[in-house]
């Protein structure tokens, strides 16, 4: 889950679930863009299409509905929709999946093509579209270019697709985990690199760069070794802050862009030495893979129905509602990449 | 001098010097792009227009003629061309411009317009073709958009110089010398912020973004409230750290970009929270405003003959060779911006 960022403030009990798929049942007052039967997707931030960023071309961080983990209520009146002999139970980034019926804000609803199976784009709600995003909207590579991914997970191997799709010559996967290398493959992985395997002291390696000596991890410079001087670009998905400034690092002087999408912890620091933008490196964030949820989430969907991004592969569990714990087990056992819950079972 | 970092090894007697304008007195064997009686330019930098940088659209780091301040000779035999009483006398960034007469590669030379006038186009062979480029290429303002620059010294005011030719509706310049305020309005600067007059402790001011405690300067939070929330681009020309981390944290998140232009020491360290660059702020380093010295600065010096640039207000003395040491004093004082040394008076 690419909010959970450590140093949380617990809100409980609540309905968690934010990747989802979904038919409208109802709609409030004045709501007028979604009507009963469309097919949406809730998302965890919002478009309001009104404020400052909504109006900007580069940002989708909504200033009404950005993402707001501690918030358990609707936006409008603070109060909560679900309840137990009488007590109420919060929501949870304004969607609250895990349940059979929830109530969302409309400007946190991407309405799709009803064709589109739900129990496949569903995945677009969050982390896919995170990780394709960071590729395809933010890292740009072009046709042909080097592309490093950090951290194979569900999120990374979006990634890598995203690479697939910009048609990247060489996608070097990342990751220490190997038993994750024969999956990332199939996504189109074309080389692999253990950190593990390369590891010494840091400022074991020195380099010379415009004069000034700078420090290297050996992995860094295996990275550089493979591919002529670093790639054209590097997206980091693990939130590890060592993985990141190996991201910005590992990147091609003069034209290398290194984006993250990890979420760090409360006490991390980034930390490098200012010579590696001098250099002409980029070094960029995104957020939610710079979709704007309303406006491009459906275009996405429609990339899926034209078979211009496979989505099916990253879905390798199904199981019914009332099983959702093993959900978590799976996750918790790092097996497989999503596991889909089934409402109607 | 945009190049000077601590930590460089001196090499002695050379003849300094790389911010010229001059005349091709002769060629050498094979040179065929520059003939004699042309105008040029030398630059500290080249372009060999073969390698992967000069090849790429968006580097201008050349691997072959790449600035070096260690090399002494030139490129081809190591050997120098300067010599007194038969001992050697080194070359400068292949440039020697302190002289009448110097030897250049033909890479690190700028054909230009002969009817521009070299006792003004030449401060385009490094600074302000650095900062002016810094801005237009790279941190790339929007008509109306807010832009602010740390150091207002030569290459900050030509950075100012580029968001009025991209007109910026706000200029926000950034010194600690309050002196530097006047001359900066000259420019086009709009407000100004002196660091020193917003200091607190670091970490006094905490902020929460994205439910993620950070740490900002009372400074930066002063940009941030004149701005509503930070400016659209920010612009680098100091060389300290601080002002480093304090250009990136000041830009708007969604769509902020800081750009990098001073030259750091060796032992300098930018540390930043990772939240930021997630809030999708951008930050880049540029290195002679990524201009490619032979293709790109012939069209520079139109600009200027088009007076959408202009260049004399950078000219604040300008001194006969045999009266050199005056402008040395004059940088020393912080006197003025540029001294022109006129090798024929």
């Amino acid at each position: 889950m690419s909010t959970a960022g450590q140093g949380q403030n617990p809100l409980f009990p609540r309905i968690l679930g934010h990747e989802a798929g979904g038919v409208v049942e109802s709609v409030g007052e004045g709501v007028t863009d979604v009507q009963p039967g469309d097919h949406v997707l809730p998302i965890f931030t919002g478009e309001c299409k009104e404020c400052p960023h909504c109006l900007s071309e580069a940002s989708n961080m909504c200033d009404l509905l950005r993402i707001n983990t501690e918030r358990g209520g609707m936006l409008h009146d603070g109060q909560t929709r679900f309840s137990k002999d009488g007590k109420p139970i919060y929501h949870f980034l304004g969607t609250s999946t895990f349940s059979e019926y929830t109530v969302v804000h409309v400007g946190q609803m991407a309405k799709i093509n009803p064709e589109a199976p739900l129990d496949k784009v569903c995945v677009l709600s969050c982390g896919m579209s995170t990780g394709f995003g960071a590729t395809v909207n933010v890292a740009k590579p072009k046709k042909g270019g080097s592309v490093a991914v950090f951290g194979l997970g569900a999120v990374g191997l979006a990634a890598v697709e995203g690479a697939r799709v910009c048609e990247a010559s060489r996608i070097i996967g990342i990751d220490i985990n190997p038993n994750r290398f024969e999956e990332a493959k199939k996504f189109g992985c074309t080389e692999f690199v253990n950190p593990k395997d390369h590891k010494k002291p840091v400022q074991e390696v020195g380099f010379l760069e415009n004069s000034i000596p700078y420090t290297l991890l050996n992995f860094e410079r295996v990275i550089a070794e493979m591919t002529g001087g670093g790639v054209d670009c590097s997206i980091e998905c693990t939130g590890s802050t060592q993985a990141m400034i190996s991201a910005f690092e590992c990147v091609h002087d003069g034209w290398g862009v290194a984006v993250l999408v990890g979420v760090p912890s409360r006490d991390d620091s980034f930390k490098t030495h200012p010579i590696h933008f001098l250099n002409e490196r980029t070094l960029r964030g995104t957020f939610f893979g710079n979709y704007k949820p309303r406006s491009d989430i459906p275009g996405v969907v429609e990339k899926y129905m034209k078979k211009e991004l496979e989505l099916d592969k990253f879905i390798t569990h199904s199981i019914p509602f009332f099983d959702i714990n093993k959900a978590f087990e799976y996750m918790l056992r790092g097996e497989g990449l999503r596991c889909m819950i089934r409402m109607d079972a």
